[in-house]
């Protein structure tokens, strides 16, 4: 898939405001195929901006926003989800009239929401996307090339998205590794309520639950192999899930009563000794992860 | 710890009532380190324990518990918890005066009852223990001999319990290379009802809920590698789990009441948009699962 070194890079100049974990790796991955002729990097902190230009993640970078997209062909958008708003308004003056936004925020709705109150007249260049890539840990350090390779990218355009922006978006992706699929915002984030929002509260849940348990400490040292497996989502970014929750509160919010329905009928079958009731839910259950397992495989 | 092959070996014959992979192991480790001169497995399976003697788990085999015991300075009771009480009472007949019994179920109480109820005057030479150690794959393929290396087995002897009878099942488990703790029955099995039972309820319960949801096979495919680790435990056994969930039912019962008020506030959380509350819960989890961690380091 990688292509000559005399055809032009997919995208010249590419703007990464937020070069953390997900938007330093996707610069990574384009440079490391020589897809990208240039990389400008944007955020609050000097320091971090240093340290990308330092590890080879940009070749540039400017504190104000204008700056930074002034010339570019992509704008990535890759800040926290409290944050996008606030981004898109800044960038916005900045915009050449062929510039394509996309974005990586782990919610659509909302980031749609945002976009849609500040782009103006950019918002026909701004796709919404999503790649279901990540580690527990964040920032430019933890970012590297190959990230995306074998994962899914969802993007979720609008009516408005230019097909354009959209092709150069989904061929973005595609240069990094992913499968690209598109999905309706909703749908999104129904989906990604349910599969990753979710186990993230719960983890959350069940290692706050057990830290305030009587004897805590103890409770933590008889601990196996299974909890070390089962809480790992709960070493994640904090701030980067509590954002996650307010933006795609309504979705989590089914997902979390779904999923608290689910459990009192568990619990009242484990008071009842309802033993019947137990194994059809285990044996459905661990049936379900064989096949989440062998689709995997494929 | 390996003592010179001149010496007796720590068990000269050994019964394993259950020969899967948490007695299956036991007998490897000891094998393993010239700690056990012959090794007797009993079942219900002819195959099952065919197989055993041909992995070179077992020397021999009875199906019939009286001669499988017979002539054995220590039985390992290893069969499910829900075949215990059914399974001192077989063994009873054939018990020496110094034979030691000792278990390895996953819940201690109903152990101890069932021990009461069946084990007549061998009750004083009986030593219930549980190794914190295991995989989601049961029977003897599975068991290997360091399963039990480095890791925790906790004793819960009864008043009557003979001192050196507890003391031959603690050095057999530390021949083995485990950490061998004492602890009250009851505070066992709340102990694990927090960090072990709890967590596999969850995960079966996520599992299932999702695999009903109305486009279950899509919502796998979006699900990303975190989820793969949160949903390990969703692959064990489902009867040894309902067997743990009958056996150990009042604390399983308050552990689920409890992470199920837990979940109930941080549901709350995300629908008021209180990201303060959920900010706090996630830090605070985050740092005591790095407490954890540290833990298992040292
Ligand atoms: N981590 C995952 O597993 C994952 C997976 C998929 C999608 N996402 C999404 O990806 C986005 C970024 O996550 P991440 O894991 O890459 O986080 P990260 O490693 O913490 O990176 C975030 C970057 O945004 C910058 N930033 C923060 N606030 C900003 C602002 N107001 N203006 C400009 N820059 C700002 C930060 O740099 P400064 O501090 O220097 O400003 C940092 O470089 C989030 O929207 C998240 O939902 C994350
Ligand atoms: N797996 C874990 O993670 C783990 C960890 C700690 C403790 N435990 C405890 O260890 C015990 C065994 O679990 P395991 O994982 O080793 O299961 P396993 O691999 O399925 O082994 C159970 C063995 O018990 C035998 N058995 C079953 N019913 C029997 C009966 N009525 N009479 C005689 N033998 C019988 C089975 O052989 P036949 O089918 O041939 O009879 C099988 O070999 C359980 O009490 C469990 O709670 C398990």
């Amino acid at each position: 898939m990688v292509e000559q070194d005399n055809n032009p890079p997919a995208v010249k100049r590419l703007a990464v405001i937020g070069v953390g974990l997900i938007g330093g790796s996707l610069a990574r991955a384009l440079r490391a195929i020589g897809q990208v002729g240039e990389v400008v990097g944007c955020g609050r902190n000097v320091a971090h901006l240093q340290r990308g230009m330092d590890l080879g993640v940009i070749d540039t970078f400017a504190t104000d926003p204008v700056e930074a997209v002034a010339g570019a062909d992509m704008v990535l958008v890759a800040v926290p989800l409290s944050a996008m708003r606030q981004v898109f308004a800044a960038i916005e003056p900045g915009l050449g009239p062929d510039t394509v936004i996309s974005d990586v925020g782990s919610a659509k709705v909302s980031v749609i929401e945002d976009a849609r109150a500040v782009l103006g007249s950019a918002l026909d260049r701004f796709v919404p996307g999503h790649p279901i890539a990540g580690t527990e840990k964040s920032g430019v350090e933890a970012s590297f090339p190959d990230l995306y390779r074998g994962r899914r990218v969802i993007l979720t355009p609008m009516a408005e998205t230019r097909p354009e922006a959209l092709q150069l978006v989904r061929r973005v992706w595609r240069l990094a590794g992913a499968e690209v699929t598109d999905m309706a915002p909703e749908h999104h984030d129904e989906v990604l309520a349910a599969t990753s929002h979710l186990p993230h509260v719960l983890a959350y849940g069940l290692v706050d639950t057990l830290s305030r348990w009587s004897d805590r400490d103890e409770i933590f040292q008889y601990a196996a192999g299974g909890f070390r497996d089962f809480t790992r989502i709960a070493s994640s970014d904090p701030a980067m899930w509590r954002d996650i929750c307010l933006a795609n509160h309504d979705a989590v919010v089914v997902a979390l009563e779904r999923y608290s329905a689910a459990l009192a009928t568990l619990t009242d079958a484990v008071r009842e000794r309802d033993g019947d009731q137990l194994i059809a839910c285990f044996s459905n259950a661990r049936d379900a992860r064989q096949r989440f397992l062998d689709m995997l495989e494929r």
